[in-house]
């Protein structure tokens, strides 16, 4: 028990020796339920480690992980699928703020199906497809043990690719789009990196209230493509960078009212465009910095054109105690998923092929759809 | 008659050919009130007029500007004091946007004594002090001519040079200190510029409320000398930028607690500093420009540290319609400047050798004590 204890540190779960526990295998495996003082362990997990900060292709790598304890509250979650999102890269590289202590399993969000649960678990069965919600670290592995609260079920018709993908981004959107500007119907917002799940939500979403959104994205091969796969999620406008190198950019508006609220995951140039669309008194939400570039601003912005720029990070939002309407905000974001409402290009990879998935998401090759692992 | 309505159109005022009016006159002439079919009129003013925009040292020039009708409701005050501030070269520069047309009278704040009023006015009498309030254009000649409406009659007991300065820049720090976040006794706030009048309105306002100060301003000749004047007023630390060229500036805050709040009127670089004291969640506050150079801010500063950037302008506050709200807080600090409780270094100019002031507020000198320009 000793060694098995050593070796298991890696995904931070402790032992008792004695629980009371329920049994559950899916597959035509007998549902147990027996009290006994000997514990019911997962299954070996195959996983995503990092044992050190560095950059993601060279510090990670599968290491097949024993079995852990199902404890009294526990749900051991076999993992459907679980996306790779600029912040897994981040927490592997090691700069982002707030991080698991390494050794650590990558992956932040995911679907799975409930394989086993602890004895005290009433609200969860196995088959059932769940979520981390809050989203929490760790589902870049076969097997996920964590406590019954951390899981939220789902509606199992909801598409797979939708449901491990719900929350870092679509309601990173959802969540811009309600707490920073009062806006209604016939609004409109202004955003970069237009062409991120993020933005394409922002599109899609925003058109569901009756707002109007104003895209800006980068000049590169295939833009065209971008412009016309965007206006056919819902954009009013979408504009390169390059188109909006004129003097008054306000003058390409047409009919679009000025935006009150931008949104701003790239930085530099690419910031001031969106400021330079803002009506007065409007707010700029930064929630990326893809280029890696500051935000310049004139002091006049703030003074005169009253302009507020603020942050947003959906881990401190979570982090204020919202499980009950996060899981609501999941529920609605899923249910538009399921009826065709919010769409987003994924590419589905088998884990084996984890690191070309990570290749992608890293860039090398190309601009390439949000990679998701399926286990 | 018309050649006399030609002539004053540069005041913007229009005749009637009959009023109601009382001429008062103070300093023992007798107090007229009859009904009569010829208008009353204002003594001839002598005003700083600019006909054009431009470098005010250069399109500004002493003007006689023959005498205007003191209609039924308004009234005549012979002006005491007014100031020359930074907005008020920035009007005349045509660089202001919010600026009357020109030919202009400039100035924009001072303090005056009524010299007549029209039949209608009740509520001033001749000898009364008085400031336009909100402030208006127009403070730079020895005769304005308003609406009762326009004019704040203040406690006589005030030191002159206070009242004639006390809307543009302590009413900018108190509404700063009170308008962004929540400030308790025992928080403390950062600024840059604090040897400005509102820096030094900031140090006195926030430490009457219990709140510390942290102060940063420039390494010039003298800023030993800046830096004991500003810790005489209340001045919790005061840094000059070039000690803030350290790794961590929080390692100097001693036992102050991280602001919450920051003030910024330079830019550039000490904008920077300002950002780097601000704890999570911060909010900093532009109001001015001094250094002519934008704000730089990372991205993450706004996604991880939650950073606010907000600004103020105190003209777009008062066009809020806040006359009775801007009234009484004219009033508290009139009352904090009476008791010696606000104080800040003004010098006194007579109106006759105004470009000499014009040169001081320049710049042009080196740095020099708010000027005060007296009739």
């Amino acid at each position: 028990m000793a060694a098995l204890m050593k070796s298991v540190t890696v995904r931070a779960l402790k032992f008792s020796s004695a629980v009371n526990f329920k049994l559950n295998r899916c597959g035509g495996t007998p549902k147990l339920s027996v009290r006994s003082f000997s514990a019911i362990m997962s299954p070996p997990s195959k996983a995503i480690v990092y044992e050190q900060h560095g950059s993601p292709d060279s510090v990670t790598r599968v290491v097949n992980l024993p079995p852990v304890e199902v404890r009294e509250n526990d749900v051991c979650v076999k993992m459907i699928a679980a996306p790779i999102n600029p912040s897994d890269i981040n927490r592997i590289e090691g700069v982002y703020p707030v991080r698991p202590p390494v050794p650590a399993v990558g992956g932040y969000e995911g679907v799975g199906e409930v394989y086993a649960v602890g004895s005290g678990v009433d609200g969860l069965s196995p088959g059932d497809w769940v979520i981390p919600s809050p989203p929490s670290s760790g589902t870049w592995q076969t097997y996920v043990v964590k406590e019954e609260s951390v899981w939220h079920k789902i509606d199992k018709t909801c598409p797979m690719e939708y449901a491990a993908t719900i929350t870092v981004n679509p309601l990173t959107a959802l969540r811009m789009l309600e707490d920073f500007v009062s806006l209604n119907s016939g609004d409109s917002v202004v955003q970069n990196g237009a062409t991120s799940i993020v933005g394409q939500c922002v599109i899609q979403l925003a058109r569901l209230r009756g707002i109007s959104t104003i895209n800006i994205i980068r000049d590169r091969a295939g833009s065209d493509q971008a412009k016309e796969n965007l206006k056919a999620l819902g954009a009013d406008e979408v504009f390169s960078e390059r188109q909006l190198n004129v003097k008054n950019v306000k003058s390409l508006l047409g009919n679009l009212p000025e935006p009150a609220l931008g949104f701003n995951c790239v930085g530099g140039n690419a910031a001031s465009l969106v400021l330079k669309f803002l009506r007065e008194g409007g707010t700029m939400v930064t929630y990326g910095g893809m280029s890696k570039k500051p935000i310049t601003v004139s002091t006049t912005s703030f003074i005169f054109k009253d302009l507020a720029l603020r942050g947003f990070w959906l881990q401190n939002w979570l982090s204020v105690g919202k499980v009950k309407e996060c899981r609501e905000m999941i529920d609605y974001l899923l249910g538009l998923a399921r009826e065709g409402k919010l769409t987003y290009e994924t590419e589905l990879v088998p884990f084996d092929e984890f690191h070309v998935a990570l290749d992608k998401s890293l860039g090398k090759v190309g601009r390439q759809p949000k990679q998701v692992i399926t286990f």
